[in-house]
């Protein structure tokens, strides 16, 4: 546990802050020793208890009053992690990389790319750190994807097919509750997306850490399937690669019977490659006139890489929370490596390049939809 | 075994011909007794021998004369079956017809839409049947859906997800004999679509058949992927759909690894049905937030018409045979009913419309992707 | 078609006569041209007319004088196919054979073993085929598992084991009438076995077709789960394989769920392989340290003896028809080379010795589990 | 973070220590303080670190040494956590014991019935929680299971099959330094029992934790299938369980591609029940004559059992940490309802009397197999 971190958010129930506590744990390189869970004082203590944040003192009523505080004290905390809403991202983000603080923020790092691009200035000139937890990167059979891709065992990339349809939307619906209490349905705080933002940026990111191309062109069609919610229910996302690929790319929030069904599908000339989240331990692989293979997470046949993202013998399931553990490993190990002198991103884990391309995609995909589907550049 | 009916095709080692030859015998209405299945002279008598034709004078050089000679006889065929090259169906089709002899014929019904409105003329002149064997029609489980669908079981349809998966191209090309004899690959006798008139139209005949829906605007994009062939090898098509949900639909011949492998979603305000021709004898369900279920095929929960297509105990498969089975009988028995004096449609299978539509859907998607990727409507 | 057939019972509704009639037709080597279907003479003569028997006068009352009239015709049949309750084949398979007329029958094929080997006596005296349809002897799949072994691909086989889950027996008890019909539940004709008898003697034959292994020793346990019917409903053996190695099977005909989900895994000292009906056109096969492969059904990997019963394109589903359909050509193979001069069997289907080991392979679980579980030897 | 805890073991790179100190933390309720997780000073040393000992003088070279010194410590441990090879459970968790100190415990937590009884009776005496971590009891889904099965959802369970076929031994065995260093092949460590002991056992507590039921009876066949290895790697037994019910269990450390695969199948008069460890967030429930259903972990229909052991909404995969996880934190709060007073448990997790069970039936299956396959009565 070389490092101390807090946290702003996580505090109001959301299971994603506990997500990052327990990502952040996994690897062995974190403690944290502070944080502004909620704005509600009571919440905010019973969080940090739960939490094991020992110190009454280091409990913040804002994150104004944290980064201020700990960049102060001697023993400061390292990193802060930030899972509060979209919205609320750049400001608190920009706060601490300025009190000279690394930082790792939830996913859409802002609202406007040129909020992510002068994040991305204040690191760079303090030399800070920061990271984007852009979950499914952090799944080792997604690296054993990208390994054998750069080993051509598919040949050259011609097609990319990836879905993530889930009906959380609907579920949170039926629960008046439930519905007052989403930022993410009010259309002044969406900059124009909901699904697209919320989970097809997910899929951008994926194409990238699976296959290591990037989106340089986009036409998206958007569906208005709830009545009341003047916001993208469902979205389709036709797609131009760098390497002149096509894709293809659904997200959808009201897919009934759907969980966290994301998949993507890669074609080359020589061969394919699938990776389900139902079963994240295992990708499909096929060369043309061969059997279908079945890659297991930690075999030994697997790359390095994915080795690096595997901890239990093959066949012990490894999940959501790991894959957070994989990302914060390799962001905490890039925290430590510039206290002790880098000065430049030495591990591989979605960072503010990350933030800023996948802030670009929903706008392109925005506008793409705003002008009657219509190819947009990235 | 009540009805004769001839075969035109079938003779050169194409697989569909025998598919033809089962179907029409499994519900055992239909007995074979006539063909000119190849213009090889002694392919033609093998190919006859082989699948029961008793009669070596019915064996004829060409679908002409076979047309004329059956027309004369008392005895003659009741029905022709023909599963020639895309671009022949036409002619062949037509003169049949013009005989009073009823048609069943392989997708595309013709080459252009004209053409296969003139067929539907004449066949409604002569008031005789006119079959389009669009294979997925034919599985049982397909109308599982619809009957639920029109039960009500999903809500109001908001988005259909349609594919088929196929390496098969990649396969055949890497043989020059194979390629040589690929008419399909022929820009000459194409019209400007490979991929999707070969399997895209199966998935839009698919749609029909288990929704009830049909697609009123396409905006496509082909892609080209194999160097020398000047047709899309992968196709993207966003859909309108009739009731104004929105659809996807992807056919690809370079899918490395896919076998067949047509999959249709559904998805409702309420509810969620999908099919798999992997698994052709279950559906999957889902209602919002319940569990989701596994229809097995020929179980007594199923629906009449989905009961109709069943004849196996639950878990024994039926498969691609059996589909072609279920359009057959149908078609079979429409034949039937004609001769019994009616003069309209009596049973449900694909038919002229259904090839009609088949012929529009290609035509546009030809036109959406030559404009750009715009919206075409049907 | 250059066999003429007929049928004994599949007129009183059983799944198993159409089964049959659609297998044997599938290959194009039988014509079904007489039968007696069942003993109530409308319902006989209805299944004639449904399933193609043009001549009336062929339609026989019972099987004794089909038997006569058959083996006097000049144009009668080569074959009969016994489609009966298990206790009545022995009868008619020994009439048949008595006439010269070659058989295949359903399993089992006797009721005990001393008449199991009387006919295997008569058809060798008479040089006679005598086909048992052990239905899963027709899947390719099966095959390629066979040939994969004996080209040693999974070195030497070390365990095996296999099951057959089903629930039609719960099924039929709810409906009083579907009861009132079931023979198989009659002690006096079941011969102290109901469930091995029924499913588990297709398993023992499986693991012959698959692994080429016989089972020499048995320790049985069967269970009596449904209160009024003394025969066992689940059943557990495990073997001793004539290679030394061990074995499992269950067969259940109350395990509520289950779909003939037939599947058997063979492992090995290098390898292993899995096939399962569900998915029939598919084989596991693992290789120590390797990912796990699933070959499909008719590509060009596969073996001769596999690809000769595969008829459609890799992905298209073949089912039960077709694995009856396989067994028929062989056997219809094999009597037209009988016809031709054989004096021994061409070509490899489950023969009377399949017939034989099935019996004997029920009759020592039976006494086994009589005993308190202990090992018989076969 | 309420209690602090030590392990003793884990050091030595087995997976297991790893799994057990990511258990303990996932809840939110100890925290690692002190250990012996080697006797390598140098590794043991470092294990502590990376694991976040902080204080290096508790890091202890032996297990006495701990025990004498935290049970003297007035911020001495809550409870220790024992990942050793299963010979040195007893004396080590016995000294703890006597110290006042609650244990967790590895299966199987002794190697005699005595010692296990020896356990308990000192537990008992000293008002101690004792934990066993029986890892498959931590799973959502097999909580799921038994809370319909209690609420009368499958009828009486008639049949229960589980399997755990595995191939790390034959994996190991390829390398000679991994060989050895495997205690679990010493005869003289083994006690007569290899796969079972190591595996087996595993499902004997799942079929506790999945129906309620325990097993009366066994009747087991090992098999030795590894040449110089004479202790079974191969093992079926038949099982009687509490309610009459039949039952078979089967694990394999030498089934080649398989991979922890952990199923059980629950077979009832009305209905049954199905959980694989390679979708454990799954749970297949079928009810007669009904669609079979998949239930989905943290959906709203299941039971509060489950759900207390759920973190993730749906569709975010959970694992084996996961489940180690639901066992710390049940036993964890055991020990501070304890330390607050209470004088027996008060929450579930397996406890020593799993432990003891355990032990009995490995005792069982290896008495079965030397008497020649017979019934024992646990």
């Amino acid at each position: 546990m070389k490092l101390k971190y807090g946290m702003i958010g996580g505090g109001n129930g959301a299971f994603i802050g506990d997500v990052h506590r327990r990502g952040a744990f996994l690897g062995g390189y974190a403690n944290l020793v502070c944080g502004c869970f909620t704005r509600n004082p009571q919440k905010n203590q019973e969080a940090a208890q739960q939490w094991g944040v020992e110190d009454p003192s280091r409990v913040y009523k804002n994150y104004q009053e944290m980064a201020e505080a700990e960049s102060q004290r001697e023993d400061g905390i390292d990193f802060v992690a930030i899972t509060t809403p979209n919205d609320t991202h750049y400001d608190i983000a920009r706060l601490f990389l300025e009190k000279g603080i690394h930082v790792i923020c939830d996913k859409p790092v802002t609202s406007t790319l040129e909020q992510a691009k002068d994040l991305k200035r204040i690191a760079q000139e303090k030399n800070l750190c920061f990271g984007v937890t852009y979950s499914y990167f952090g799944y080792a059979m997604v690296h054993q994807a990208r390994e054998m891709i750069e080993a051509g065992k598919i040949g050259k990339i011609v097609y990319v097919t990836t879905e993530y349809p889930q009906d959380w939307l609907l579920l949170n619906l039926r629960d008046e509750e439930t519905r007052k209490k989403m930022w993410r349905i009010d259309p002044a705080r969406a900059r124009g997306s909901l699904c697209t933002v919320d989970i097809g940026t997910h899929l951008e990111a994926l194409i990238h850490a699976a296959t290591g191309l990037t989106i340089t062109k986009v036409l998206a069609r958007f569906d208005y399937t709830v009545d009341d919610i003047p916001l993208e229910t469902n979205s389709n996302v036709m797609l131009q690669l760098s390497n002149g690929a096509s894709g293809n790319l659904w997200s959808s929030i009201v897919a009934v019977g759907q969980d966290a069904d994301v998949r993507i599908r890669i074609y080359g000339t020589e061969g394919s490659l699938e990776w389900y989240h139902g079963k994240p331990g295992l990708l499909k692989y096929a060369r043309l006139g061969e059997p279908v293979q079945y890659l297991a997470m930690n075999r030994d046949y697997n790359g390095a890489d994915s080795l690096s993202m595997s901890h239990l013998p093959a066949g012990h399931p490894e999940g959501y929370y790991e894959a957070f553990g994989n990302i914060y490993e390799r962001f905490c190990k890039d925290v430590i490596a510039r206290q002790e002198g880098a000065t430049e991103k030495k591990y591989d884990y979605p960072d503010i390049d990350y933030g800023i391309h996948g802030v670009r995609f929903v706008d392109a995909c925005v506008e793409s939809n705003e002008k009657g589907n219509v190819w947009i550049t990235l």
